[in-house]
């Protein structure tokens, strides 16, 4: 969410002719995230998000839209989009596709509680357990196709250690496809729940935002990235967080044994889709006036440990 | 919103089992309002209100569901029913039609403010305009034949002089629907946007609720309503107030000259409607455990009031 395009106060009111939420009041830019540019706008009517999509296909758009609007029909805390008045929930704006999304009260924490983890165990497994039989597809763009197609652009400029390490796992991954990953539950997934992307109010999930890389695919995908992201600090691994979220999650969700099977490969795998998606992102930058680049380093740091010594997926 | 009956939790974890909200945390019945029994429910999830109709048709209800769930989805904020698994917004608790929907935050104000006035304006405004092309019908309940039924029943309770002033306000509406409400502009409306069926957070508005009376009505019987309960306070009309709303109102809609010329009948029309349902309430109670009996007097003044000497409706 860093700001790519600058959006005026002339293109806010004309975006607002087209909805039923008043007059515009403010608006700011909004400096976190990677991929798209987002603004808060305020208007008389009530505070929302406008995110531009940078870079997402215009076809896919209307998946995360209906996704974003079945969740939050169906109660499960997330951003959601605003319709037009002509019912869609696309506009234009700067000539890019652009959606304008409720703003949620709440904020993101880097230092979770073992508290925050166990509400978020919640959150997912409702939205795992097919949310009111959310039927509509979309592949993963960032699956290992892609990995192997950027780890080609990124040798040329990648040590030749990491390098190694790149064709090692990509292997290692597509033997872990065939004997774990096509035997496990899928549905659509978030697939990007870093801590940036859940709003808490205390200890409550005020909302998961930011779908844009959701997608059908093993559930457990999730559950890698959670743990990547929730249950490590300073390269320390925090028991106590992870078991707080499995069990809520397990509670309204049990694992299946080719779930606990397959665990230990995707947690690498998760490491190296952030690792490689990261390093693409530094060493082929996008550009913009307000851009954050994410370290790449803690995930091959993930990686490493992963493949020494992956932590449980099962409660003790 | 009286507790008309009595809910367990054993009946709330039944019904939680058709929905993605997570788990019963807490619940408590909610004394306030006149026609329907509601909880606040709170779960793993979030929390909500619980809705038993304990009056409604069954066949009149889908219709509520649809145009909250119209308006959330056109950012004009409302409560919000929670879909089910199914997808429906149905269900059934002690044999009664039910719904669970998303609970605001702020809370409702018996002193409001001319800010507030003004915030309630544009959200009211924003309905009428007709949101979305909601497009579903659905008529008014309370209109002149119910009222005329209703005053049958009340003439042998009521004293000679209000059974005679029915009689006259009865006739005084039979004309003043021909001769104006006929030529108003139309849409759906809330119909029952008294002081306590808004919330507030701030001077914003946090939601509209209770939107079961929501008809196919002239849009100046909102505004009617409006002015009787947001601008009068201890018998004494309050210009400011009435003259905020009527401005951020008007700016997003302007009235049409056949509004103006029917304000003064569509004052009584609102007065009377309220005055007889309320001594309908206060004769033919429905009885329940902890049922709220609104006085009906207030309303009896208010037509006499508009029959002297009815507020403007335009700005000085």
């Amino acid at each position: 969410m860093s700001v790519y395009t600058r959006v005026t106060e002339h293109d806010l009111r004309a975006l607002l002719a087209d909805y039923a939420i008043g007059e515009l009041e403010d608006h700011q830019g909004i400096s976190a995230g990677v991929t798209n540019t987002n603004y808060f706008v305020d208007t008389t009517l009530g505070r929302w998000v406008l995110t531009l999509f940078e870079q997402s296909d215009p076809v896919e758009l209307p998946f995360f839209m209906q996704l974003m609007d079945h969740l939050a029909a169906h109660g499960v805390p997330g951003a959601h989009p605003v319709a037009r008045n002509d019912g869609g929930f696309l506009s234009s704006v700067q000539g890019k596709p652009a959606a304008l999304v409720y703003r949620l009260e709440g904020a993101s924490t880097q230092m979770p509680s073992p508290e925050q983890c166990r509400a978020l165990g919640g959150v997912v497994a409702e939205m795992h357990r097919g949310v009111g039989g959310f039927t509509a597809r979309q592949a993963n763009p960032r699956d290992l196709t892609w990995i192997d197609a950027a780890a080609v652009r990124l040798f040329e400029a990648l040590p030749a250690d990491d390098c190694r390490l790149l064709v090692e796992e990509i292997e290692f991954q597509r033997q872990a496809t065939e004997k774990h990953f096509n035997d496990l539950p899928r549905a659509v997934i978030h697939a990007d729940l870093f801590r940036d992307n859940v709003l808490f109010r205390g200890d409550r999930v005020a909302g998961v935002i930011d779908f844009y890389y959701a997608c059908h695919e093993c559930l457990l995908f999730d559950l890698a990235g959670i743990c990547s992201d929730w249950a490590w600090r300073d390269g320390e691994f925090l028991a106590a967080h992870w078991q707080a979220f499995l069990a809520a999650y397990t509670r309204r969700r049990p694992l299946t044994e080719a779930e606990i099977a397959a665990w230990p490969a995707m947690l690498r795998a998760v490491a190296l889709r952030f690792w490689v998606s990261r390093l693409i992102d530094a060493y082929f930058p996008m550009g913009g006036p307000d851009v954050k680049i994410h370290d790449p380093a803690p995930f091959k740091h993930l990686l490493l440990a992963y493949r020494d010594d992956p932590p449980g997926l099962t409660l003790p």
